[in-house]
């Protein structure tokens, strides 16, 4: 198939195009190199060492024998996004190019102006590129779970039947997302949702869990190919901070009563579900949510997985509460659905303690290249 | 009361500021005269003259005795935004100033990125404004009935309990809106109740259905005084244009079947309304949704008391469906509920043939104003 990987140099979209590229398919990857400019802005890093773009194509050619194409430019030049809908007549899109950390999202209202613009526009070009240039294109957008919050009953896959007064409907499933970035990807939902319905655009909006690892078959061929591995306050997640801090010695930092619950997935399943979503596309004018997480862990649990980890390779940790800097329930229910990517045959792999000190090595083995001021949190969700 | 009214030059931000002003309140009014700009630009007008912006206000204070201070500019600009909160220190801001019209926002891209960059970006700064300067002021915020969609059940007032495999929360009522403009306000609506649960901000949105009336007790007491009138095919409501097309002879124009139901009301309403929200604030951290109509009619229903308006002053007209331009079920369930106002005092104004006559003889005198090619329907929301 001809694939468009929008978003292709980050930490997901990288894998996602080896992963498609490995099997055959035509790709072409875009983007706009804007994960290495906010870590410039900012003097933080990967922790593993990232080639240049057309270095890390070039290693990919060398190491695979196969040529993906790639494009710099940013979805919010119209121009920009036509010409490469048009150019490439894909049949599938996997976009992942948007500002993905909700913490830069809550920095300060500029930041706040430039992810929900960003987003926004960037995916309403897209959508008008695709009615114009592509409409047979199956868009496969990456959501996130955070746009549904914490909500006290089970969280459909994006619909919900609801009897009301004596009457039914499926309705969209209610958010309540926790940050301006969250946001941002729900105000993208709902214009995707509008499109499908005006213009019957084929898409597939994939609501994400936290994602973890960074070991796939076609990264872990050399080193030139690995992925990036973010651990800053901003662009990390939970189990990059925690693994990077037991590498230093510093206490875990758990977010208040860690009794925050989210969904998690391995990396290699964030490649088998849009590998999934793409091979299952959706039909002319629908829109499908699916769920993408395998299991559900408390911040607490990591904390304490990643010490067990880490006491196995003699990284003896303790773990600490901070107050949390966002605004967010620290004990609650939850319980998502996730049956859509299992019922087309995704056979998950689990978080293990195996797993986390297996990704505690390979760190460890970056460690000279650790920035400590960036680890910890200094943007607060409330205002002074 | 210290009040803002942002679009205050608008067809309903107008009458809001006189309305607040001959009560003794402090009125503020702050437009970037946007709906002059785009009228300008596309060689249409407001059926009714309006004066220039400098000038409506002098007449105000001529014949009411009474100050209202007024500023040109955009709440794009956050500085302008920033410096207007800090220096006003009001105690209720009338945000109304929105790109307000569904076909603007489905021209094409440029517009539809328009439309939800100045709604949303504006509506940001504003958030932005508030949690600095003036975190005690009440936001009073216009949103839509249309953001609602037609769903297949009744239309709570901004939030629904949901029970569901044994558990219940009230969530946010779900939303389906038909145009990427109803889909800018879904967008302020999730924004702003994110600022009121993460910095306490008190907000109130009302979702407001087609206002109709151009008679006000303020705008009344002279011609200087008089509102918009609009009737184009991008910013005139369904009732405006069947009135222009009752005066010219044109048949009465419904889109499809007709059976398209929505919310309506008077345009004295909407002041009561907007005054009673004010008067009776949100709490600090309170994001209140309260539904602002008072009666439902079919499209083809408003056609007909239209038509027996105008045979009552002589002006027989026919009525013809044309092709609806929209995507939208030409028949639906609709029952929205609308009780906040009503507890809250409001004793609404219904629309009656008489009601509509005087607002035919009315716009009968401004007849050699009317711009016929303006008010057939040109956007279309399906892509070629």
């Amino acid at each position: 198939m001809r694939i468009l990987v929008l978003g292709g140099d980050g930490y997901l979209g990288w894998p996602t195009s080896l992963h498609f590229s490995a099997r055959g398919h035509e790709v072409t990857v875009v983007d706009n190199l804007s994960r290495r400019a906010r870590h410039n802005e900012r003097s933080t890093d990967s922790l593993t060492p990232i080639l240049p773009f057309r270095a890390r194509i070039d290693a990919w050619q060398r190491e695979s024998g196969k040529n993906i194409d790639f494009l710099v430019g940013d979805l919010q030049d119209a121009e920009f996004v036509n010409r490469v809908v048009r150019d490439a007549q894909p049949e599938a899109i996997i976009h992942y190019a948007e500002q993905p950390s909700a913490p830069y999202s809550m920095i300060d209202r500029q930041h706040a102006v430039e992810t929900q613009v960003n987003n926004v526009v960037g995916t309403l070009n897209l959508l008008f590129a695709i009615a114009e240039f592509a409409p047979d294109a199956h868009l496969v957008k990456l959501g996130t779970m955070g746009e549904y919050g914490t909500p006290n009953i089970a969280i459909e896959e994006g619909f919900i039947e609801i009897e009301h007064k004596g009457r039914k409907d499926t309705l969209p499933f209610p958010k309540i997302p926790g940050s301006f970035y969250h946001l941002s990807k729900v105000h993208d939902s709902n214009n995707i949702y509008f499109a499908v319905r005006s213009w019957g655009v084929r898409a597939t909006d994939l609501n994400q869990g936290v994602v973890y690892g960074i070991s796939t078959d076609e990264t872990d061929i050399h080193p030139d190919l690995i992925t990036r591995f973010d651990y800053d306050e901003l662009f990390g997640t939970v189990i990059n901070r925690f693994i990077v801090q037991a590498i230093i010695g510093h206490p875990l930092t758990v977010y208040g009563s860690g009794g925050q619950t989210r969904g998690f997935l391995n990396i290699r399943d964030t490649l088998r579900c849009v590998e999934l979503a793409v091979l299952n596309p959706a039909d002319q004018g629908e829109f499908r949510v699916f769920n993408q997480f395998t299991e559900t862990f408390t911040v607490r649990e990591l904390a304490g997985i990643v010490q067990t980890a880490a006491a196995s390779v003699e990284l003896p940790v303790a773990i600490e509460s901070v107050a949390d800097p966002r605004v967010e329930a620290e004990e609650h229910f939850y319980e998502p659905v996730a049956e859509k990517f299992l019922s087309l045959g995704l056979d998950p792999t689990y978080l293990s303690t195996e797993l986390v000190t297996s990704v505690l090595n390979t760190a460890s083995t970056y460690r000279d290249r650790i920035i400590e001021h960036a680890i910890l949190p200094s943007t607060q969700w409330r205002r002074a």
